[in-house]
Parts: C-alpha cells; sequence; structure tokens
C-alpha cells in the first residue's frame, strides 16, 4: 500500500504557528479514506451498501511540531480485527522523522445494528 | 431580535495570530440559525418539514481583526427578499467597532425543486 | 468549577448527520480554556508569561453520537501531574448521558525549555 | 499555470450531504498559496520577507453541490490591482462544470504599514 500524504494548509495552523493538534484526527480519517480505496473498498461502497463505519475511540500521540506546507507522510494499517470493532494504526512522518503516531477504533453499523465483521467482510478483516 | 455572540476559539485562529477569515462564514450561519430559532423556525423545524436551505452566495468585508477570547456580537436581519431568493445581512462589531459586514443569499428547496418564498412563508418573508 | 457547555454547530455535523468525531478534540480544548479562565490562569496570561503548552497526546472515547443544536455539558478536571506533564480527563453529557469521556496531555515550554510544573505553579499542580 | 485540485473530505461535508460553503474560502486560499507558489513567491518568502496578507474581502457564488472525494480544479488569476489592495478570481469546476467563482481581495503589510504593491513587486502587480 502507497502512503498517504498529507500537505498542512495555512488554516490548519494556530496561533503558536504549528499545525492545530486537531487536525491530526482528520488526517487521520483522510488516510484511512485512501487505504480503503487502494484496497476497492471505499467510504462510497460502504454507504452504497447501507453500511456507515462510526469512530469508536481515536487516540494520537504527538512526536513532533509541523506547519504549513510540511509533507506529512502517513503510512496506515489495519492493527487488531474482534467481533465488531476493529483498529487502525498510523504513523505519520516528515522527512523521515516520527510527526505523530495514532491509533482509531471502528465498528460498522447496517440498519442500526453493528456488522459481525469476519463474517461480512472476510477478505478484508481476517489478517491474521 | 437578541444579537448573536461568538467568542472566539483558540482553534479559529491561524498563524497571523487572527480569527481566520474563513471562520466569520461560520460564524454569520450560527447567527442565522440563532436569529430563525428566535423567530420559532429553527432549522430543525425546516429540516422536518423535508426542506434545505443551501447558500447560493456569501460575502464578508473584513474591517477589524479579532482573536483568541474576543467576542463578537452580531446583528443579522433579513435584507432582502426575491421570488426564490433572500438575502440575510450582517454586521459583527467587537466592544462597539465593526470588524466584520457580511451578506448571505439562500432558496429554499423542497423534494429538488425551489420553494416560492412568499407563498410558502408569507409571515417569514413578507418584509416590505 | 463551572462544566462548560458546546452547542453543537450546523457546519460540526458531518454527512451521517452527526457531530464530526473530530469536533471533541475541539470541544475538550474549549472546555480546558474555560476552566483555567475559572481558574484565573487563562491562556492570555500563560501566553503573556512566555509561555506555550503543546498538547503531547490525546484520547477520545465516543459513547452516543450527538448532532446539531446539541448541547454537550463538559466537566473537565486536572487528572494526573508529573514532573513535566499533566493530564486533563474530560466527560462530555447530553441530557445526563455520558456522550465522551477524553483524556489530554500537556507540557508547559518557555524559551523552548520544558517547564518543571509543580516548582513553577505550586498552586496549580499540587493536586495530591 | 497550472491549475490547484481540491479533493473533497469526508470532514468538509455536511449533514446535507453536500461540501459545507464555508469550506470554499479554505480552497481559494489553497488555490492561491498554489499560485503563490508556482510563481516563485510563496507564503513562506513573504513570511520571511516581515510581510502578511491580510484578505479584506471575499465573495463566493455557488453553482453547483460537491460532495466527498469529489476533485474541484480550480482555476485562480490577479484580476485587478490598484495601489495597497488587488483583487485574485477563482472558477472551481468537477467535470468541466462550473461548481463555484470566488473573488479575494488583498493588501500586504509590512511593519503595520501598507505596502504600495506595484513599487515594491512590480514583475509580480505590473498585470496591465
Amino acid at each position: 500500500m502507497k502512503p498517504y500524504i498529507h500537505k498542512v494548509k495555512y488554516y490548519e495552523c494556530d496561533r503558536m504557528g504549528i499545525t492545530h493538534h486537531s487536525n491530526y484526527i482528520r488526517f487521520m480519517e483522510e488516510a484511512r479514506v485512501d487505504l480503503l480505496d487502494q484496497l476497492g473498498y471505499g467510504f462510497e461502497k460502504m454507504e452504497a451498501d447501507g453500511i456507515v463505519s462510526p469512530v469508536t475511540e481515536v487516540n494520537c500521540t504527538y512526536r513532533k511540531t509541523t506547519t504549513f506546507q510540511d509533507e506529512i507522510v502517513i503510512d496506515v494499517h489495519l492493527a487488531k480485527v474482534s467481533t465488531l470493532k476493529f483498529d487502525f494504526e498510523y504513523v505519520g512522518r516528515k522527512d523521515g522523522a516520527v510527526v505523530f503516531i495514532g491509533r482509531s477504533t471502528h465498528c460498522l453499523m447496517e440498519n442500526g445494528r453493528p456488522v459481525v465483521l469476519k463474517d461480512r467482510y472476510p477478505n478484508l478483516f481476517n489478517i491474521d
């Protein structure tokens, strides 16, 4: 899989002159959208299937600051799958140095009910 | 009508240390949502009626900068009504001095078709 | 301390019709800014002292969705203090039900060097 | 000059399922940053020169809605130069159809004083 690259926008930086910490949560979303596109199972297909994928938990550790025009190279992978939930892990780097490490937990919902992941999408979720 | 007050958030300020100009467009939305609530015709009621209200044009003139923790007092009023479109005008002040003047144009759509404003909502739109 | 109340804005909601998960990280910032104001040690005073307070880690668990116009009542408290870092914990509720639980870790920097918390601000950080 | 392309993010769409109108103001900023980079006079050089470039007015007309994953191709050009102010004009297209037309007005400030544009940057601003 190719990493996702986010180039930091002017409006994403704050009074300290650095990328506001909340934006990394958005970059993580961009990176997993891109991963799912590369896997051929994008959000659009999911939504067309009537499936929504809420985030149930998110975590981000900030190692180095970034700022306007920086290119953050983000690697994302599926880190854990349980019956109803799965985790993505993210590592963002600038010029090779780690700037953030993230993790997000998701479930899939269909008609208001949780989807049993390995039954419904064996190709995606049987990662062991 | 009571004016709407927006207190500027840390994450709304940019590298120059001032409220990013794009955020005023959002403050204008907050102010008209509040006005419609005061008029007893909020977005929720509109959405429940199956009506959406897209913005067709927006304009903002910036007079003075604002920053973190500033309270912007926003007066908004219905400035113009035509058959299918209406305009809100906004004046934002800080400590009495004008910081921005805005204008937004809207239409109402029902089942994908434009609503004839004065026929459908005579109480709201007969402002002459 | 009074809890902080964030009323969800239209532009904070996403295609699923719910408050986008990244925004809760911003609500957490709003709540700690408000807490520091109540404690008489606001961001402005900190910045005037030449001190910046970067976020080193953030975590948020989402329990229930919220949407446009919902009022989220956020309680925040200082949860942990070590030599150079401190944690805030947040509980956000809507109509009494928990909607999110958050945690953020911070340090203080002065002239590019970390501040020893209990030495510099004994009144704020001696919470044991 | 190459046009700038913005691919719409999930978090940029609202409850109506469309790109929130405020975000186009940000796309306009991205496009002019990119233009200035192409011209060899980026924001970073400007900031290094001690010059800031506040926005004094912004306007956007929305022609067609866009949504998540859409690629908006934005052409931007310098439309007008007066002694102290200059205007950019923007046309955003999706699959060839115009989705928005924008305009922004700027000045340049150095040490708190407005810069006389054609004196200071004759190569950039003598567009007649």
